[in-house]
């Protein structure tokens, strides 16, 4: 077995039986959406998903996690996860042949329609994660999410697998645990019932295609900076017209690739 | 005293004492860099910033971590932090007297000016985070993290405290404990000493303006798909003329809006 899979030149076989130790699940429950997170650091889910919000919600069955063990996947007496670069280069590269039996086993039971149940890869070179990506994640049953590290996964498993390669933003990760983390986050709170009745999602950044305007609470009078007029007058309609102007304002001096897709919406 | 704070119209006044209890330190080593974060929820840290090489750094001493309990702050028997927003709508509102004595003592014996020492809220109405930015993180001595929750923190606190938002990208988190370990995360990993020399960060997304060109490793065949031959010719100047071509196929294919800053980047 061993001398099969040190030969770079000859096809890997591995029965892909996983030991059910190898995952940690909540009871599963069916129509229940679910993540499913292929990490090397499984000990390291759900981490701040089990606090506040998200944490509430995964205790009252309202999402679901279930992490896999990439390693339980290695190759050989060492469980070798990687390999150095083809042609050569700095750091290792996750073998096709692993992430593959480990994909497989994360589809079991699963849709294969990637609408109903995406597969995505946590990766700097994806589609930038965006507020309507999280929407489209959480109208499906479920997703599994590949976490990267070192120097990226063989191409072909992306490719054989239809994975979808999805970025947090245009910045460098050591591995793919925390985006899969903001990924399962912004998802699960636009999940049913997550959100108490009193959190609404309507008014908040990039839900209408505005920053949020600024907000203040008590006291009105802080190191001398008072609480705006208007906001304390009671006047429902100018505390909106106020709050309105000052998205719109924020919006326009932070954000012109924003305020212009806004106002592209706007005339049309 | 709980008299003072309910009232809405008048200033809360609180001393900034703050036990050394509510702080979890790693030992205070000069010139190390550091990352203080304000939090509600300090025992979600490191999390999964303890592992894998931003662990093995931090062990290492290459850089500290403090968590500042947010609680610790909050006012009167309930040790509130929040309040409903002034004008009404939904949510919670963090207290600018809460977060201010938390910010103030974060800045003890930290450097006021902000290339030294950014302090920086993580929101989405911020900047959105790139490499850049990671960079300029990594060259400070440190830096301050505020997470938020619920509908923001009181605008006040800051313009007083010159804060920073930073953004991870246009969605919405439930808090900013992910967004934190995202922004340490992709700091550290450029600190000296914590990438190894076979990790170099040369040719990575974002690094050089491209996108990754795909990678591959053994075996050299796997359910049917081949490396490309170019990568096992053993020809380094043909390699890297694939690898280049690909990093910018790649790169116009998926993020034009890249693809054109590189573009007029290299016709300066």
């Amino acid at each position: 077995m061993s001398k099969t899979n040190k030969s770079h030149g000859r096809l890997a076989i591995r029965p892909t039986l996983r030991a059910r130790e190898l995952m940690t699940n909540t009871p599963d429950i069916v129509g229940v959406w679910k993540a499913k997170v292929i990490t090397l650091f499984p000990e390291s889910f759900p981490g701040v998903l089990d606090r506040s919000l998200t944490g509430k919600a995964l205790q009252d069955g309202l999402w679901q996690l279930e992490t896999i063990q990439l390693r339980g996947y290695g190759i050989g007496k060492h469980k070798d996860v990687d390999h150095p670069p083809a042609g050569g280069g700095a750091g290792m590269v996750l073998k096709p042949d692993v992430v593959g039996a480990a994909l497989a086993d994360a589809r079991r039971a699963t849709p294969v329609d990637p609408k109903a149940w995406p597969v995505v890869y946590m990766s700097p070179r994806g589609k930038p994660l965006t507020q309507a990506m999280a929407q489209e994640f959480s109208q499906a049953q479920g997703m599994t999410i590949l976490c990267g590290r070192f120097e990226g996964v063989d191409e072909r498993v992306l490719e054989e697998y239809n994975v979808q390669e999805v970025s947090l933003g245009d910045f460098v990760l050591t591995g793919g645990e925390i985006a899969a983390q903001a990924v399962i986050d912004a998802t699960v709170r636009l999940l049913p019932n997550v959100l108490g009745n009193a959190d609404s999602t309507v008014d908040e950044s990039h839900s209408n295609g505005l920053l949020e305007h600024p907000q203040y609470t008590k006291p009105a009078e802080w190191q001398g900076r008072k609480i705006p007029e208007v906001l304390l007058s009671g006047h429902h309609g100018n505390v909106d017209k106020w709050r309105r102007g000052m998205a719109e304002k924020l919006t326009k001096e932070r954000r012109p690739d924003m305020w212009k897709a806004y106002q592209a919406r706007k005339d049309t």
